[in-house]
């Protein structure tokens, strides 16, 4: 089988080192079948740390590899949702070759059309590396409970939010400066928005969304919160009611059927098994009618982990294991909410940065008397004597709410916001207690 | 696709629920082929609960159904190693027909000569029920993980020694107690000898170890102890050292290349993530080259649980995904230690239940002495005032030792359990701090 890749950052460059230097056990693991490096496409040509590449043909083109007949799959290891990650697959499955892509933003905008032209052209797809890295969560899901009807998937999806609550936990500081820290040692991106806002996980609990349920991957129906507002002191506070903040992907199906998709920074029980999956370590927690609860952790990215799913991917190509995936666009066999929030029950953490003087707290439980919100406990409140102040004279109260639906709770906390005596619009995050 | 279910225990009737009862489903699942039970054998014909089985041919002998060229695959659910499930499983494949079976025994003693029967007459023997229930290890290790070269293979692989340390954890009492209680809550079988000697862990242990490593099925490497002699006092010990008694299963490939088995109780640090694992719960931990440390968690027994397992290999052998297993008996990858213990190195906890008298403590000190073990701690002594009396002036000494070699730890254990003071031969545990 000869392979074309395309890309060679971080986990390119890893695959093509398996690739290059490991030839005879992956041939015994591909039932014989030798998987041989015919051709690399790349923006840069600069030598890779232990890779030699002297003997594989260097492409400049990437769309010349997509069509080069000699070559039999293509490996797009780019990223981006459009331009030449995109023109990649669709030129590979266009000229009968099979893909394998790592790449979640791509499938999350296009993988119902991609995977139906790779049915049409009876070719693999292939994307275990594309969600939670060295994690085979897609054969799992698409496989080894083949014949369970899923509940439930909830994944702790992106290291990098991981890491920054993890080392906001751990005492390490503020949002900024772990920010700064992870960057520094590689964790986070310079820019790094995709991955603490939300879409990195939304991305791919679209994709796992699809498999888990029957339906066409949509991420436009998944609801995202990223972890910008999220602060240690709320960290602090949640480890005082017994719980961790952790950025949630969750997809859920509902008792009407509806699946709802939505990716924020929840309170979660501390003896959660994912409580403890801690800094860029990933997980998801399956609930499926046979199986129960299946619970995968492992390493989320990287470059080693990362090629790991790839190579899975072509081995299984290699030896006839795969078959098209179909997220049926065409018979759903579930339906996705648009709205997945609308319908949602729960405790809320709330935390108001307020003007510290008398009937705040007045105005503030006004407010939510009126949406028939109950407050179930009062954690730090304006006026007391052991209230931390900020500049400006702005304290934080922080509050646990009874059950509420989300829609009165949103009502809230727009109203909260116009109070004159909030500094900034209240952070609001769902307690999950009952993902058990 | 016909399927000749031998075996209705409570797996054998979960499956057959689900084959009678959710055709449709599975047919979609199965890529449009119908898996139809076609004919069923069990020891007795009494109606199971929720399962109409008047449609279902049921045949007495259960060799007819593996010879019978009306079915094109058998599942195996009778169990035990010999007997009546080996000639089933042998019959059917020599008629050329697959089988899926949950049996682990006869997989420990006879798989290697089955998998290469199968491989023989191309077809599939698939097993993923066979160890860990619902999760999909095997797939993990055989498929997921398939480019990776494994290090280490951890697990909890019994859920009734798994729930007995649990319950004496949580303060349930003693051995004893909490053995007759899970008797009656049907987490032990009445007999629970293969359970709580380890014989069970090691048959799973058995088939991970050959399918990570690539050497045949070999039971009788493993070391085996099992978890009798473990009281509520032991672990009540190890908690306040900061750990949790553990039935482990492990295998590794030392750096010799030897592949070392073995099931024993081990003290495990509490933060590990084997540690939390609770009750009937199974898991396993996988070091690997690439993919770095995977942690897969779920239910490890049970009828649906089980069954969703057996439904995961029906499913591939429908769609063709499944290809025949080797576990390289003629080409080994890695060779097996006949004496896995030999040379391992490690901490210890050891318990002695010791004549309360003077001249005791130098007795056991100086046995350790003479064999090169320090001694690190002492938690619980001789002669102190607060040690708890048992009758006959029985006290235990609990003492923890430094590294040291396993058979200058077995030659002491051996020489203390001759010394006169000592009412029973002591107890030893390995303290596993390195398997993180």
């Amino acid at each position: 089988m000869r392979v074309g890749l395309i890309g060679l950052g971080t986990v390119g460059a890893a695959l093509a080192r398996q690739l290059v230097g490991n030839t005879t056990f992956l041939q015994q693991r591909a039932g014989g079948n030798l998987l041989t490096l015919a051709a690399v496409s790349a923006r840069s040509q600069k030598p890779r740390p232990g890779l030699d590449l002297t003997s594989v043909p260097f492409v400049a083109d990437p769309l010349a590899i997509a069509r080069d007949p000699q070559i039999d799959l293509v490996v797009e290891l780019v990223g981006g949702h459009d331009g030449i990650a995109k023109q990649v697959v669709e030129a590979a499955l266009h000229a009968g070759k099979s893909v394998v892509t790592a790449n979640k933003a791509l499938l999350a905008y296009h993988g119902s059309e991609l995977l139906a032209l790779a049915s049409k052209q009876g070719k693999i797809l292939a994307f275990e590396a594309a969600v939670a890295g060295a994690i085979p969560v897609i054969k799992v899901l698409h496989e080894g409970l083949a014949a369970n009807q899923l509940h439930r998937v909830v994944g702790i999806l992106n290291g990098t939010c991981n890491y920054l609550l993890t080392q906001m936990q751990a005492g390490a500081g503020s949002f900024d400066h772990v920010l700064a820290a992870a960057q520094q040692a590689g964790y986070a991106e310079s820019d790094p928005s995709t991955d603490i806002d939300g879409h990195d996980s939304a991305h791919k609990l679209a994709i796992l969304s699809a498999l888990a349920f029957g339906h066409p991957i949509t991420l436009s129906a998944v609801a995202i919160s990223g972890i910008r507002a999220v602060t240690a002191q709320d960290i602090t506070y949640a480890a005082e009611l017994g719980y961790h903040i952790k950025l949630l992907a969750i997809a859920e199906r509902g008792d009407d059927g509806l699946v709802r998709q939505r990716v924020q920074p929840c309170l979660l029980p501390r003896q959660h098994p994912l409580a403890g999956v801690d800094n860029v370590t990933n997980a998801v927690q399956l609930k499926a009618n046979l199986a129960g609860q299946i619970l995968l952790e492992g390493p989320g990215a990287g470059g080693d982990a990362t090629a790991s799913a790839v190579l899975a991917d072509l081995v299984d190509i290699a030896v006839g294991r795969c078959q098209p995936i179909s997220v049926a666009s065409t018979h759903p066999s579930a339906v996705v909410a648009d709205n997945p929030l609308e319908k949602l029950v729960g405790r809320c953490y709330w935390r108001l940065q307020v003007v510290d003087q008398p009937g705040v707290l007045a105005a503030v439980a006004g407010v939510l008397a009126r949406h028939q919100i109950s407050i179930e406990s009062l954690l730090q409140r304006a006026g007391h004597p052991d209230t931390q102040t900020f500049p400006n004279g702005n304290v934080p109260v922080v509050l646990i709410t009874h059950r509420a639906l989300e829609p009165a709770l949103v009502a809230a906390a727009d109203e909260l916001a116009k109070l004159p005596q909030l500094h900034q619009p209240p952070l609001r995050l769902r307690i999950e207690d009952g993902l058990a």
